[in-house]
């Protein structure tokens, strides 16, 4: 059995599914916090100098998923894998954000597109080296980019 | 109780984690697959278009964590947290590797750096709109982010 536990909490603005960001670029500016749990805190040294992270964390007002999936930023139905909705078969939801500053055992970051009070699972350095491919092209999303940031959620994945 | 279930495997050629690259880059052409169950093969379509893919996986040969650790590529100890260890208290992996082609539910993937039979979590379409934040820097990383290719995992981190 593979369980995951918490280890902290992602703090938002935004407590209602609906109208929320769809991605960290359509939640630019949009500031939050992550709050470790004590235990969890002595992890955090070091981390001052990345300037983005990468969040792991519990799709924790999402349940059960479909394998096709008509997403926010199209009309036709798309394979779930090929989509970042937040029904999945494991709920893991991923965001890269910026980290403004490091205050004990509180990450104050910005551009952040998740529900307020979400169960966070992991905190990763972003690494350009490792998490940035050149020339990579993004199928049936490449048209869709621009509206990204004009993009919000309605309340197709509710619970 | 927060559990998560493989949706598949990782194949690499990576029997032994010592030895192994330590991240996509340094994993530079290796080829491995991604074999769906079966039951999860519908939601891949619509993921040829994509160049990358996130993986999420469960690092299946790590046990217990630390929070301070002397990564691979330093000689002095770090947080955690800012690092991409694999012992951590929730030990999901992420790599982000090129996706060649897809043949029904087997994904051809390159630059892949985990060990073979790695149960796989999550895929996640790589979007550069949204995991491709600019000007990123990357703390104590930076210095050590040319070694990558060069480093190979040794046995610290072994179960």
């Amino acid at each position: 059995m593979m369980t995951v536990t918490p280890i902290g909490t992602i703090h938002t603005p935004f407590t209602d599914p609906k109208g929320m960001p769809i991605q960290p670029t359509g939640g630019a500016g949009v500031k939050g916090r992550v709050t470790l749990f004590e235990q969890f805190q002595p992890g955090l040294r070091d981390l001052e100098g990345f300037s983005h992270l990468i969040l792991l964390y519990w799709f924790h007002q999402s349940e059960g998923f479909e394998l096709e999936v008509v997403p926010f930023m199209d009309t036709q139905s798309r394979g779930l894998f090929a989509t970042r909705a937040p029904k999945r078969p494991n709920p893991i939801g991923l965001s890269i954000v910026e980290l403004v500053a490091v205050e004990g055992g509180v990450l104050h970051i910005q551009n952040i597109d998740v529900l307020d009070q979400t169960p966070l699972l992991d905190i990763k350095p972003y690494v350009p080296a490792f998490d940035q491919p050149q020339a990579a092209c993004s199928g049936w999303l490449q048209a869709a980019e621009e509206n990204v940031v004009k993009t919000q959620a309605d309340d197709r994945f509710a619970p």
